[in-house]
């Protein structure tokens, strides 16, 4: 199902300027978000992220078109995997913008199967390095080929997900998440300025589910030999939710069987659940 | 003007697929070509490096729609600054492509202004890095946004175009060229590994140009420092042709009237000519 202009189209098809920006220099941004039952899991903060990334690339969208569109396509599937999009509009040839900046939004919806929720998930660290010398790599942008390409590299060799190391060799994230590692009582995840996208989950963990839990929480850099060290390792992101890692490259982890990571599980569940007003079964 | 599915037609908004993998994670390609009284300035350069781009990037374009889309459109305009580019096509939710591709094709032109040709540039060194790491740091991808914005950056602070370093600290390129140093009768220009886009340009200086004027040339890595010890700078791209670069940063050149830069230039600019059986002074 496909939002666009202010109304659901039923294909994904639809009169689109191919000087569009968004399309021909990856110059928009994008969010994930969950529907269940008509509603959007952590809505505001999947709002308010598109708004700032938005400001932060120089361009401005507003809130309301945003909520309207992922409301339509909640109301349209009972458990949604919703993608909202938003460009800087089209423009003149070259990279400079218009004078004029008119941003195009639209968002899709998919059927969101409840298998991906807490699913156990086997890394391969990629040799290519996530660029956090670069403001994009705080943006949830367009340009995602770094990660096309790393998914099916990790694929060919037996894997579900690429981990990215930054330039300087800290672990950055997933292709599609935020990584934690467990080390007893705490969790440590790598800070945004190691080129990491601010999580929507990463931050309701770090802010809220982990001190509800008394888990203390450190942001900090990670080495690929530090985070092998770890209790358990899981990975973060709006459609899984909370995936225990299982292997990063040779190293395996008990992370499922992690009583930390089954504690962050339960009490992410029953927050999900709760910010939606759905019972916490319909994620099983 | 805008060439899609097959025909030229007026406008640039046309029934495009919202869901292609182009728009939604920057999976796909592009080359900027001149044209020139109906014909395209090193056409089979440009055709072999788009197909050669996509077969990096996992996915294989005809060359024959790609000569038809831009013979079409310098046929529309006396001269004709062309836009092809090519996506993996649409694709179901996440990154990982359909099982049958079907890549997508289109391309735009608008007029060229001939005082783009051999006009001088002022480059600002900028802070973000090019991430040569990424295999797509060798392709013409979509995702143009760091270059967007150091573009931006850059004609802030009083400059033309912004000068890429890669994260190993190299010289890489500008924004939208290549760079080669002057260094008596050395031309050197940093190889493809540090984060090079091959050039059209580039390659036609590298391969023909400089050695039928008896110059030297050498692919090495130069960091900054050494760059701002040369003769002379210039960058090339298929619009501007050679372009004298008079500041990197706060280090003025004397590029425009170096003789050796004068010499590449008019043998340059013989080449286009030739190649597009027009007078020299098409390109004045």
């Amino acid at each position: 199902v496909l939002w666009f202009e202010g109304r659901l189209q039923p294909g994904p098809v639809a009169p689109f300027d191919l000087t569009d920006r968004g399309l021909l220099l990856g110059d928009g941004l994008f969010d994930t978000a969950l529907g269940l039952e008509g509603r959007i899991v952590f809505e505001e903060a999947h709002v308010a992220r598109l708004v700032a990334g938005a400001r932060t690339l120089g361009f401005s969208i507003e809130p309301e078109p945003i909520r309207e569109a992922m409301r339509a396509l909640a109301a349209s599937l009972p458990r949604a995997a919703i993608r909202t999009n938003a460009t800087r509009g089209s423009g003149p040839r070259g990279l400079a913008p218009p004078g004029a900046v008119r941003p195009v939004l639209w968002a899709t919806a998919a059927p969101w199967d409840s298998a991906l929720a807490f699913a156990p998930l086997r890394l391969l660290p990629v040799a290519v390095r996530r660029n956090e010398t670069s403001v994009a790599a705080g943006v949830k942008t367009l340009g995602y080929l770094d990660a096309v390409l790393a998914a099916g590299e990790a694929k060919r060799r037996g894997f579900d997900e690429a981990l990215f190391r930054n330039t300087g060799g800290e672990v950055a994230c997933a292709g599609t998440g935020n990584l934690f590692a467990v080390f007893g009582d705490t969790l440590v995840t790598p800070p945004l300025a190691d080129g990491v996208l601010p999580g929507i989950v990463r931050a309701e963990i770090l802010e809220r589910i982990a001190p509800s839990l008394g888990l203390a929480v450190q942001e900090r850099s990670l080495s690929l030999e530090a985070l092998e060290e770890a209790d358990a390792v899981i990975l973060t992101n709006s459609l899984r939710l909370l995936a225990p890692v299982e292997t990063v490259g040779a190293t395996g982890f008990g992370s499922a069987t992690n009583p930390t990571v089954a504690r962050l599980a339960e009490a992410l569940g029953r927050a999900v659940a709760r910010d939606c007003g759905v019972a916490v079964e319909t994620l099983r």
